[in-house]
């Protein structure tokens, strides 16, 4: 399995259904929201082909792999060392014929493929404006958390050229950002349709929110309730351990 | 005190300051939602100009004028009769030199005020789409429910004509109608600023959300935790008690 791996990378099991991942301890390493959205996800159906737009370590496909029955998940990533972790990554789960990586830039895909291609498409996208933050961070996880290569408007509009006519759009993102979201929704006709905001605790504001939007959807959103992710005695919550410890103990 | 009331009408004390108001069993009768919007926007500044949009019996202007220390509070109110009762309520309190009412369409304010000359605007506008419910509601109940005579781009444009720069905006209104909230408030320059949900209890999805913007703003939101209304055990929340018990026991 060492040739597998390259200097710095490590293979992290899933706990669920076999799965495997391959992270680099230096580079941007998945976190809950992952594992959030592809729960938030998970109702996909049968036979979907769906697009993972900034894939990254690959992780929302691998686990969307194990969760649905979507036929065919494409991980667009434009960092070409993470795209080839990613790659072996779907090696290593033997998941190339359902889970193919390409390396490029998500705001490039208009000459890979045809407008309305797509059954969903899913997204946890850099969170932060690319003016902001430690500009020595090293360079892989500054491009993993700011909008340096693409931006969250990038994001949506190429998710409206990608989907077809009431396709599905699921994004993990911060509650911060919930105006521009909304708006640029919207705006580009990928209409808001469900949120679901995630806390800490019962005692904390939300420090994450799900959204799904139907591409041309009429106009009706529902809150969810909220998730908490933490006990008052600072255990896990039902919710979270059915997402975890029933699916991908972490 | 028999000639103040009209048939059908009567009058509630408010148990804060020995606040009362008029309301008619007929028409729409106030309820948590306006409270929880004035303690909201509570912190409203000593001295201010405020004007309430549409602002029915008048209950949120007469808990403001208990709560803060705002100059002068302009009603605004579209129906006659409406319009009559929260004159007597503003009498009634001995409150005529603060709260001051007219009787107009909001969407008919240019030629009465001059624009960017109000420090707040506060509103508890309909909540429904006026193709939505019930025709054969009582005709009051249905103006004050629907957006009969004003729809909700209506009260955030005349906001923006209003507000000073830097001025608050104030709103309470459905959770379900939040992306149609968010997109008009950053397309007419009111920037949100703070959202916060209004639940049942911790099981149950939100069925109010708070609003405040600020004219030009910068753009950041902040949601806050929740707030609930209802224990598990169906008490009212420690939350909410402070809110009643220790200012309008109601």
């Amino acid at each position: 399995m060492k040739d597998i791996l390259k200097e710095n990378e490590r293979i992290d099991d899933l706990e669920f259904k076999n799965l495997k991942i391959i992270q680099n301890s230096d580079g941007f390493c998945f976190g809950i929201d992952s594992v959030l959205l592809s729960d938030f996800a998970k109702k996909i159906k049968k036979g979907a082909k769906v697009i993972d737009l900034g894939t990254g370590s690959g992780i929302i496909s691998i686990l969307l792999c194990g969760k649905t029955e979507a036929r065919e998940i494409i991980g667009v990533e434009v960092q070409k060392e993470v795209y080839d972790m990613a790659t072996r990554s779907a090696k290593l789960n033997k998941l190339e014929n359902r889970f193919k990586i390409i390396n490029k830039n998500i705001k490039d895909l208009k000459n890979v493929f045809k407008p309305n291609s797509f059954d969903v498409v899913v997204t946890n996208p850099p969170y932060k404006k690319s003016n902001t933050g430690l500009k020595n961070e090293i360079e892989k996880k500054y491009i993993s958390r700011h909008e340096v290569k693409a931006n969250l408007e990038d994001f949506i509009d190429m998710t409206k050229y990608l989907l077809k006519d009431k396709g599905e759009f699921y994004m993990v993102h911060r509650p911060d950002r919930l105006v521009d979201i909304l708006y640029l929704m919207r705006k580009h006709k990928i209409e808001p349709k469900q949120i679901k905001f995630v806390c800490p605790n019962v005692e904390k504001s939300p420090n994450l929110v799900l959204i799904k939007g139907i591409k041309n959807g009429g106009q009706f959103l529902k809150v969810e309730k909220n998730l908490y992710v933490y006990n008052e005695d600072g255990t896990y919550t039902d919710e979270i351990l059915k997402i975890y410890n029933k699916e991908i103990k972490k």
